[in-house]
């Protein structure tokens, strides 16, 4: 294992422990909608968002117990989407992760409620640690990433996609930035805000450029991944017709785009005092297989 | 008309202009998001949640301006879960207030979607009005009884009743408390918390007892209202089998119920000044025709 895959572990636990104690301290009913919560958050996935919140927030000097609340806090958020976009409604997917999805597991009904219920606890947990200015701060950025002008919007332009005939670049841009840029940019400036601000402005063009090239290179490994390295259906993309990256620019055309957006990722860092690691990230994101 | 069903318009059209004013300011896409958004917010209701927020805030001082951003949080979040609600995979409505459901109109996807959205949308509203302690404590206040320890716990019992053969008083009362009696208490509760917890005892005993006596009011008019009146499908509880206080206690124990509770949401109040009309409120509830 690398020195860069050995942090990113050394976060990943970190994170898995927080959320293994967090969990466990619920007492709450009714038992199915906290199986079915549970389910999807334990379900594992790369923890990128929380990874990328723990690292920036070390690289600023912020300490882990500030961080880790936010960091449940997105990757709840994050885990409602994939719940609600799974549904037959949605993206109709049979399997997340390798599993059977949320919905496949405890019905259509729970799955619903599941997704509203780690939303709603998403914010009772940043609620409950907000303390300062700097906290509100994070908490601001996380759920403007999160809703209408944000993620939320990028789901529907993205269900609205999927039937039409025609398309611009511009169509293509916004449903990349808004599905999935905005929550893997969201971490890297809340990082900047539970640290007084710092760097905020690197944050945002790092998180930026960062998200785009995680959803090029999803779009890449949707056409050319392994599906047991994914552990879940690929080429559905161009099975539903919907636009991608690489549907519009071609497969050499993404893969192109994609090397533009991780040099200017790396480049958003110079500046950034002990930025290493977080460009270390952006290759790993860049270089992934799954 | 009466002066207390006066006073109510009153508040309810100033809730009314401030949700149109609120909405009218969002330059927001995709158009149909907002559309189906706008189209549940704007449906109508009795905005109890709303007056019942404006009416305790000005009983204890408060100004109109800091109560409102809350009044419309609460009744996004009420919206949201109505949308969800009437999925077919939950209670599978048709029509909701007269007027066809928010799947019925713009399909299951941007139906969640519009739901998800209103969620988010009331937590951004409350985030960006957070400026103090009372705020925060209101805030906190609303989503605790919104989420996975109220409403969307109440929502999970309620469908996990649906399939059952036996029950009990202590699931009634549960399903009672989460799904409806804590969203009818937080507007209560969190007027009480916006003026620094003045009768804040006092308005969560009000709220828990008028809120139970909402709901077994409801339970009697899906029995005994008229279609017309309700605006939605009467009589689905029966026929879904539903668990509700008519089931449990019948028709006869249902309003000795309700008579009850109307009568210790009364005896709450004693002891606090100028709370007249919270309990011709409590009347208007107990004695509703819709």
């Amino acid at each position: 294992m690398s020195k860069i895959d050995k942090k990113y572990a050394e976060y990943a636990a970190l994170f898995e422990s927080e959320l293994h104690n967090y969990i466990n301290s619920f007492h709450a009913s009714p038992s199915v909608l906290f199986e079915a919560m549970k389910y999807s958050l334990e379900a594992g996935g790369k923890r990128v968002r929380p990874v990328l919140l723990l690292a920036a927030n070390e690289m600023l000097g912020g300490s882990e117990e500030s961080a880790l609340p936010f960091a449940l806090a997105l990757e709840m958020i994050h885990t409602y989407s994939l719940i609600h976009d799974d549904l037959p409604a949605m993206d109709d997917d049979d399997f997340r992760r390798g599993n059977p999805s949320n919905h496949k597991k405890f019905g259509e009904g729970m799955a619903i409620l599941a997704g509203d219920g780690l939303l709603s606890l998403a914010m009772e947990l940043c609620l409950a640690n907000i303390k300062d200015d700097n906290s509100l701060s994070a908490t601001r950025i996380l759920f403007a990433a999160a809703g209408v002008s944000g993620m939320v919007a990028g789901q529907a332009a993205d269900l609205l996609s999927e039937k039409k005939q025609e398309y611009s670049e511009r169509q293509l841009l916004y449903i990349i930035k808004n599905k999935t840029s905005k929550m893997i940019a969201a971490p890297l400036a809340m990082a900047s805000a539970l640290n007084g601000g710092k760097y905020m402005a690197e944050m945002k063009n790092f998180g930026r450029t960062l998200g785009f090239l995680f959803q090029v290179v999803d779009d890449i490994l949707d056409v050319e991944g392994e599906a047991s390295e994914m552990g879940k259906t690929l080429g559905k993309d161009a099975q539903e017709d919907k636009l991608t990256s690489v549907k519009y620019y071609g497969l050499k055309g993404a893969k192109e785009y994609a090397e533009k957006l991780y040099n200017e990722s790396v480049s958003s860092l110079s500046g950034v005092a002990n930025s290493a690691y977080l460009a270390k990230l952006a290759e790993k994101i860049y270089k992934r297989t799954n």
